[in-house]
């Protein structure tokens, strides 16, 4: 089965947002194992729309639509699609009583232009909207199918996931299980190479994808529509743990998020401990990407910012000799903020990061991108120096990673 | 002039990015007065190429395509648009020498396929890469044209402004400059209430975008190229103010990056006052937002994350009767914490944020998106109670948010 996309909004054209919506229904078309030959984008004009679903029709089995679903005279997508089939726009009852009760718990007024959102083409598969007011619909001739999807990116990936993926699934009858590893502390090209010899695999497949300090490994099996891909997916992930080690640290599957930090964090909270953060350079992003975490109220109760050395020596207890001799930026400094973190907090384990984020800051001895991540825990305290590069928000992301990874590790070794 | 945009890359029909390369280009196409009606994006695939500039010079007096040009067998845009219009392919030895001397600097090896790089349709207006190793190119014929640019959005950006930006005006003689106000504290629909007469412009136009509990107006006048545009910009610009007062924080041009949290760092620097912040449902977010700006450290000294009441405190010196009688999420403590973080550091502002971000932890008393936030300072200390919806992500983000306008609309006082 062959796809198109065709997003349909003047937002769009300014440049007012990016195409998100497009990314997301490519992934998924090829997770689900459809050919995607092609991304077109045209404004809200009723012309341009047509002839656009004309042309992607004459090339695709399916084109899939993003956006013109609203109340407003310019959302005209659906009525296009009614148009280009030769199909009569007809009233769903169901779909009014949907919009009216959203309009009503909303505390929106019903007005004229909210009925036409329950009208659909004549013999069109209605999709409700969980997360809005527009309905969308699959219209099928003649062995050609068009899915209508709204733009807003919440009630599109829920469109479509609940309905049009299980849709796509039965009549592709191909499936595609993805099984995910996040590899952290050896880098894209050297991981390149110690799988070199697994990439060359048809089914299932295997491909590296970068992020800040990681690499992403996917595994893919393509499968009948209902058959279970774990038994290709399994000896492949078992490899690739073999080859990576303690460096893998985590696997999922599509649509689950996850993150040094969660990682980290799941970990302390399945062992009771609790982990504090004493952070310079990273200002206060360690911590919070601790936070984001929902649940993380159980592990970290506490953390500090203690970017002047006055507050390094009052909050932390960083001895004044220490920054003397050594300066802020040094494997000393991070190892008393970590343990000073410990000691006042009373937490498990404590982080910490001091070193020159940049722009401006850095000296010879000490250029920007020499940080020192630390930890304290049980066993003592440990700090390592990296040397990074990228911008001062790169820099600063870099330093969290490295610093839960320490932690990591220290965890996996207890 | 009406012109398209193809994007060439089998990542972007895999999902792997956004086109954000489209989005960039639209949003400079709208402000530099050309008209565009279309984007489309294929694979790298010759014939599909190919068929899809076909297509889009059929419409349109300039085809802007991006990526396709790297130094592989599958880059082949440049070479697919000399065969649409019948050019050979030549040398260019100032390209070629470019192309080695980036190789050398970066320390790899010239292939041949570095070659490849090195060569455009005959007559080519070739673009230098400042960026990156892949050089750019317009080609003319007949009144059409079509500009080639790299993929890598930094490549693509610098080679867009610095050579294809100039062309572009000088081919439209128009050229379209923007004004952008920044607003906090009125909502969306409360701004456009407020300046509905002054969206029927037709030169200088006007158009409001929602960001994170904030709004930008956008200030757009169409001059000859050339021309200076603040005589039609600067007096609506003077009316929003007129009716929006203090909620305009900031107005600024294209390109530049402004945000609450710079504009009440840049405040804080002018003065030479400081800031600290107490955080706990914001769990460092806030004081993130403020070292994100370089020249960080010249104002923010400190800040404390105090997720447990233990580290309310003991870190803030937060009453254990105010907690009894009040909870941490309170108007009350919400003071204490800024009071506390004040006393401690010594800076002259303390934020502080206390509230419940979800998903979990709301009861009927303090549902989810209940937040307090304070802020303490020469003058004393003043608290606010926010009622906030969204995710837990969304609830901490607009907390900051308003946090960083507390303090703004206390410095503007002052």
């Amino acid at each position: 089965m062959v796809a198109e996309i065709l997003s349909v909004g003047t937002e769009l054209l300014m440049g007012q947002i990016a195409n998100t919506d497009a990314q997301y229904i490519s992934r998924r078309l090829s997770e689900l194992g459809v050919t995607l030959y092609r991304h077109t984008t045209v404004g809200d004009n009723p012309a341009r729309v047509k002839q656009a679903l004309h042309e992607a029709l004459s090339r695709a089995d399916m084109v899939i639509t993003t956006g013109g679903l609203g109340p407003t005279e310019d959302d005209l997508t659906k009525e296009m699609v009614g148009e280009f089939f030769g199909l009569p726009m007809e009233l769903d009852a169901k779909s009014l009583e949907a919009v009216r009760a959203r309009m009503c718990r909303i505390g929106r007024e019903m007005t004229e232009n909210n009925n036409k959102q329950a009208y659909f083409p004549r013999g069109a598969i209605i999709m409700p909207n969980a997360c809005g007011t527009a309905p969308g619909c699959i219209v099928e001739q003649d062995g050609k199918a068009v899915a209508v999807l709204p733009g807003p990116p919440r009630e599109m990936k829920d469109m479509f996931e609940r309905q049009l993926a299980p849709y796509l699934r039965k009549r592709s009858g191909l499936h595609i299980e993805s099984r995910f590893l996040r590899v952290f502390g050896v880098g894209e090209s050297k991981t390149e190479t110690l799988l070199l010899d697994l990439f060359h695999g048809e089914n299932p497949t295997l491909a590296l994808y970068c992020g800040a300090g990681e690499v992403t490994a996917r595994i893919s099996a393509r499968v009948r529509a209902g058959e279970d891909a774990t038994p290709m997916i399994a000896p492949l992930e078992a490899e690739i743990r073999r080859r990576l080690g303690d460096a893998v640290y985590a696997a999922y599957g599509p649509g689950e998020e996850v993150s040094l930090a969660s990682t980290v964090l799941k970990m302390l909270i399945a062992r009771g401990e609790t982990v504090t953060a004493a952070e310079s350079c990273t200002g206060g992003m360690l911590v919070s990407h601790l936070i984001d975490c929902p649940g993380a109220s159980a592990a970290v109760l506490e953390g500090h910012v203690t970017y002047s050395n006055q507050a390094k020596m009052r909050v932390l207890g960083v001895r004044a000799e220490t920054l003397a001799a050594h300066g802020a930026v040094s494997a000393e400094c991070a190892l008393e903020m970590a343990e000073g973190a410990r000691r006042e907090s009373g937490a498990t384990w404590a982080l910490s990061t001091t070193g020159v984020a940049g722009p401006d800051g850095g000296t010879p001895e000490k250029p920007v991108g020499l940080v020192y991540v630390g930890v304290a825990g049980p066993d003592g305290a440990k700090a390592e120096r990296l040397m990074l590069r990228g911008d001062r928000d790169w820099i600063r992301t870099l330093a969290c990673q490295n610093a839960f990874n320490l932690l990591r590790l220290r965890l996996l070794a207890r």
